[in-house]
């Protein structure tokens, strides 16, 4: 029941745009779409590389979490997210061995992954995303 | 000239086999191998997932880098690391457009592989490595 794959790296920054001026001008990555996400009052780039993805994430209001996050920690790496094959069944083992899961069952995003966070004090001091991505119906 | 893959996600950890207990045992990665690097006084396991690798780097003395970053920053992530095809042009056009290099030039590990750190304060607050694999020579 190993990981698939590293699905993303989350980059909490200020301001979007500012930090593109490294991702994409001076590193030479390729915006594949920006998102505004009003639920979560955050600005999302999304930045493929290889098999997974660089996520730039930045607040739009001064009381989300992400905002006070970065009032908090400052810009920074914010949270990685490994994609796994069964996440109830990850999260079973998980939670099996005591270590402690922010949510109880998944969540499922309008897009159909279903995703869970693992608590930093359980993995680390890394606050980890798990990833189940829909499986896709056959013709 | 936009990076391959994320090579690799590194975590400071204050005991490796500590963290082993959420990253092997809960999550069901697999460790690859367990290295010391005196130079550096420290402990890293590679845990490989996808085209990637979760490393832990704990502290093997209490006056490192490391160890001082674990004192300071507590335990988390440290840094990402991209490959990328030819580090010197990726690092002629970070430089190019006035991000800060920490290394002026590539450095060279034993295994052949040529790296490069970015400054976090031109990257929205994130530590990057660059990765170049060494060429493979043809039989």
């Amino acid at each position: 029941m190993t990981p698939i794959r590293i699905n993303h790296v989350a980059i909490v920054v200020p301001d979007v745009a500012q930090a593109l001026q490294f991702w994409q001008d001076a590193l030479g990555m390729t915006v594949s779409h920006i998102e505004r996400n009003a639920q979560e009052a955050v600005e999302i780039a999304f930045l493929p590389v290889g098999e997974g993805e660089i996520e730039l994430i930045a607040p739009i209001t001064d009381d989300s979490g992400v905002a006070r996050y970065l009032a908090k920690s400052g810009a920074g790496l914010h949270h990685i997210c490994l994609e796994v094959a069964d996440i109830e069944a990850s999260m079973a083992q998980i939670a099996k061995t005591g270590a402690e899961l922010i949510n109880e069952s998944p969540r499922i995003r309008d897009d159909g992954i279903r995703y869970a966070f693992v608590h930093p004090k359980s993995t680390g001091g890394v606050l980890l995303e798990l990833y189940q991505l829909p499986t896709v119906a056959k013709p």
